[in-house]
């Protein structure tokens, strides 16, 4: 049966099925995702406001067997960054919406009563919306629980706690992993686009599945078994990210002189030997808990990990270098075991971590917090912005949102929305990322530190500008390709430097539709989608200006390479010229 | 002696006296202010940061004898609205910097030692700057009074109370007006960016001022004659606003249906009869105080006042159409008395009644405030803006921030800056120039209800559309080149109907400086002053997108008119042709 486009109207509570447009039926993840939102959401509309529209849709190899194939996009106006965001997230949702031939899940309209807050349950040709009060102001582990005996194991949850329904701009949406953990449509602030439409979760119903059809099925098999071996012989895919995860990267870029620390002052932290990766392990090793976990079905990376405290009993999991780095470094908090339970807490909370984290780390210069304080950090966030307290709303805003309320100049924000753990001044290939990219500041978007750092498709100085406008673009396209095929972005690493990988994938996807695709038609696509994005935020506003890493950044030095950030703004726009 | 540019550097404590070039000979007020805003000022700098410059003139006719000339610029890259701004206000300081020959006075760079705050006092051909840590804190009645002891009555002072100090978006810089009381460079948050320089008042000194010199001297005076009598003897200025203040508008705009009430919920409010003009005038004439009052020296049509508590009490002065319908309409309160009292804290302060009167309005939506507690809206204001609490940032922040913590969609701004007292659903015209003007809604940027409702110039019916965009276009001209005369904006009104005024106007320039200009001339400036202003919003980052009414204002119709907001893009976008 041919996939459908299930559309939701929470104006009316209706929903219509339809049938895929043939513009439409190549796309999947980011491509589908950004296209419609372009083609239906008018640039210009209030993000909170009832003519955004939330666009959830699986990779165009999720549900197969193809390895970290379980990616799905969701995309809609960003109302943190004003333009268009894509979000990617792992978890069980893409396969189970892929094999329930849902193409792309479209949600539009703000109910005119807003006194409570629906669920909606996705099944096969049919979609229930029911008011939830029993669940509105709980966090998302209630929310779990609540699905679990309401159905079974294999729904596929999505869920906003209490920051979302308050339409904070820090708030995720969460997604259950195949061990009843959580992953996070994160940055963004996508979940105050739920909170807006009064969605306190989306359930999708995996009873009636069917296992997705191959075209070429022995050459699907073929293919897929060149494309895991590649992730599994490549040293960070098949290594280094199983080891120790993904903060693996703490001792590395601390050691190239680019891990932010203290609200990017420094671009080392005293702090990295008790957070690393290593450390992590060590500590996991010793305590149980495990160093191995997939977010998604199908992974063979098996990058997250569950960490326990001393006492062996349970923390967290996907506690990700993203989230130690703004913690431990950002914050400088210097206890591990902390900043696993401030994760623990905003995974419940649906609280996107490096938003949250670096927005407290500027909180320091506010006067708010002192560096290192990781109770305060935790009670701020358990008590002031799950409550949301003026104060509460003021760090749920974000970084951008408190620079603007305290009057400081040091707000290392771009298109209003955070920089990542990688100092664009040291990191000069991610800094182009950060501002060229349609998404706002953020590291997935082209990961140049692959290039800069981890010597993967070759070397760039990271420190010197020549050659990172290229590279970030190169990379920014592969990308948004990666992002509709569903496959995690880590298989960047063997797609730069294993040359069986790319054709590989780029073979799974024509023996799954029957189709002929190069790897220059995926670029192509690659290309396409990102002018898709900066046409519509040119349209909603967004200009080169708002191409620019934060002025401070441009005269204040950072240690220890006392590196600036020196691009011109010719140099910058450059990158639009493809 | 020849009219010199003074510029002060904060960074280094160091102060240049400088010719004028020859580009700027020409230029005063809004068209000084603005051409060297554009050419000194990287667009795209942080506001509050050092590369922000703050340029202050005097207006062509400012400190001659011509009536109602006593209006001063001052212009910055505002921190509200990330665009260009000038800000006009009375007060002494425009006769006192013109008869010292100050054409400008430029104030760069920001102290590296931020730990205290500055005075600048300017007197002939010498700056000083010293600390002041014992004004740290104050408010401006204090300042004032200590300006007052350590030199003599006649020293205009420039001062920012508390909320300027914290760099709040919300604060004004405050003037010392002929009477001892203040008036304000309000909108854009201009008072932050002097908390920035960590400048806490500005004094000019008056003793060794020389009156102005006149090419014809006798030309001048006949023209000012005529002019004069213009003024005098059109029914606005002449007889309505001397009457009843500016607050004749309540009854006015009410009885249109365009006075925005319960944060633009509807255009006429229940409240109307307790807060207008003429029951002001009432309380006035019962009570003592006066119903005239002139902003600066030399003003004819004195339409501000004493207002005095039932006791005959001094309570305040300066009371304005705008305060009172922010706190009286659009907050609800129904206490003439109490709005009063805040009027005269927010003076102290320094704080901007527009966008702290819309601000408070929205923040009902925010569950912060109930419509009608005059007694909450003083203690916000008085404890947690004062001092700067959680809840006093995200109030001082101004309305467009409040929406973005809050998640709400029915934010009255443009430009980030809030709406003033005219609903541009019910008043389209004006609702014209707010989306259009550079600077943020803004009501005197381009007075349209002077045709809308008014009936000067002709009349244009206010609810449709036809016509509007013209209309805003030729009075937004007429006001950038009134701007930069010195001359208040309410000599628009005899300027529309009256027509020896206009050309008296002109006449005066031309004896003033032995020039030769047509109205022509004068128009050709103001369509520059505007094109110059667009250009730097441009490469600031701002573009159509920009010149939107809230999307609200789209769907959601006004009582009693049942009005929305009906322009395209396309019509909107039209206004720029010229």
């Amino acid at each position: 049966m041919a996939d459908k486009i299930y559309r939701v109207n929470m104006n009316d509570f209706s929903f219509k099925i339809e049938d895929v447009p043939s513009d439409w039926m190549g796309l999947g993840g980011r491509g589908l995702t950004s296209t419609i939102v372009a083609a239906e959401v008018d640039p210009e509309c209030h993000p909170l406001g009832p003519n955004n529209k939330m666009v959830f849709a699986p990779g165009l190899l999720s549900g197969t067997s193809a390895a970290n194939s379980g990616r799905s996009s969701l995309g809609a106006k960003s109302p943190l960054t004003g333009g268009i965001k894509e979000s990617n997230v792992g978890g069980t949702i893409a396969g189970i919406m892929a094999k329930l031939g849902v193409k792309a899940l479209i949600i539009e309209g703000i109910p005119e009563d807003d006194s409570t807050f629906y669920h909606i349950h996705v099944s096969r040709d049919s979609v229930k919306i029911v008011a939830v009060p029993e669940l509105v102001g709980k966090n998302n582990y209630f929310v779990l629980d609540a699905m679990e005996e309401k159905y079974n194991k294999k729904v596929a949850v999505m869920t906003i706690g209490r920051p979302g329904e308050m339409k904070m701009l820090v708030s995720n949406i969460s997604v259950r992993d195949p061990k009843g953990k959580l992953r996070s449509h994160g940055r963004g602030g996508l979940g105050a686009v739920m909170g807006s439409k009064k969605i306190k979760c989306i359930t999708v119903d995996a009873e009636s599945y069917k296992e997705v059809t191959y075209a070429d099925a022995s050459k699907f098999k073929a293919s897929s078994k060149i494309f895991t071996k590649a992730l599994q012989e490549n040293p960070i895919s098949g290594e280094g990210l199983p080891a120790f995860g993904t903060n693996v990267l703490v001792n590395i870029i601390n050691e190239a002189g680019g891990l932010p620390s203290r609200n990017f002052r420094d671009g080392s932290s005293e702090n990295a030997e008790a957070i690393c990766g290593e450390t992590m392990a060590e500590n996991i090793t010793e305590r149980g808990g495990s160093t191995t976990h997939g977010c998604h079905a199908g992974c063979v990376i098996q990058c997250s990990q569950t960490y326990n405290d001393k006492d062996g009993n349970y923390l967290t999991s996907g506690f990700e270098y993203e989230m130690i780095w703004a913690f431990g470094a950002g914050l400088g908090i210097k206890d591990l075991d902390q900043i696993a339970k401030i994760d623990a807490l905003m995974d419940d909370l649906g609280v996107d971590a490096i938003e949250l984290g670096v927005t407290l780390g500027l909180a320091v210069d506010a006067g708010i917090i002192e560096y290192g304080d990781g109770i305060k950090a935790f009670d701020l966030i358990n008590e002031d912005i799950s409550n949301g307290t003026p104060l509460g709303r003021v760090l749920g805003s974000g970084a951008g949102n408190l620079g603007k309320l305290y009057g400081l100049v040091r707000v290392p924000v771009v298109k209003n929305q955070s920089i990542p753990a990688y100092e664009p001044r040291a990191i000069k290939g991610q800094g182009i990322t950060y501002v060229t990219t349609p998404m706002g500041a953020d590291h997935t978007a082209g990961y140049a530190v692959a290039t800069n750092i981890l010597n993967s498709g070759g070397h760039i100085d990271p420190l010197k500008k020549e050659g990172q406008v290229e590279l970030s673009r190169n990379l920014q396209i592969a990308s948004a390709a990666i992002d509709s095929t569903g496959m995690c972005i880590f298989v960047a690493f063997p797609a730069l430097d294993d040359p069986v990988c790319l054709p590989a994938l780029v073979d799974m996807l024509n023996a799954r539709f029957g189709i002929a695709l190069s790897i220059d038609d995926v670029m192509e696509l690659g290309k396409k989608i990102l002018k898709t994005e900066r046409a519509f935020n040119i349209k909603a506003g967004l200009t080169s200006a708002d191409d620019r890493i934060p002025e401070f950044m441009k005269y204040e030095k950072l240690p220890p390479h006392n590196a600036v950030w020196d691009f011109t703004n010719e140099e910058i726009d450059e990158f639009w010229n493809f």
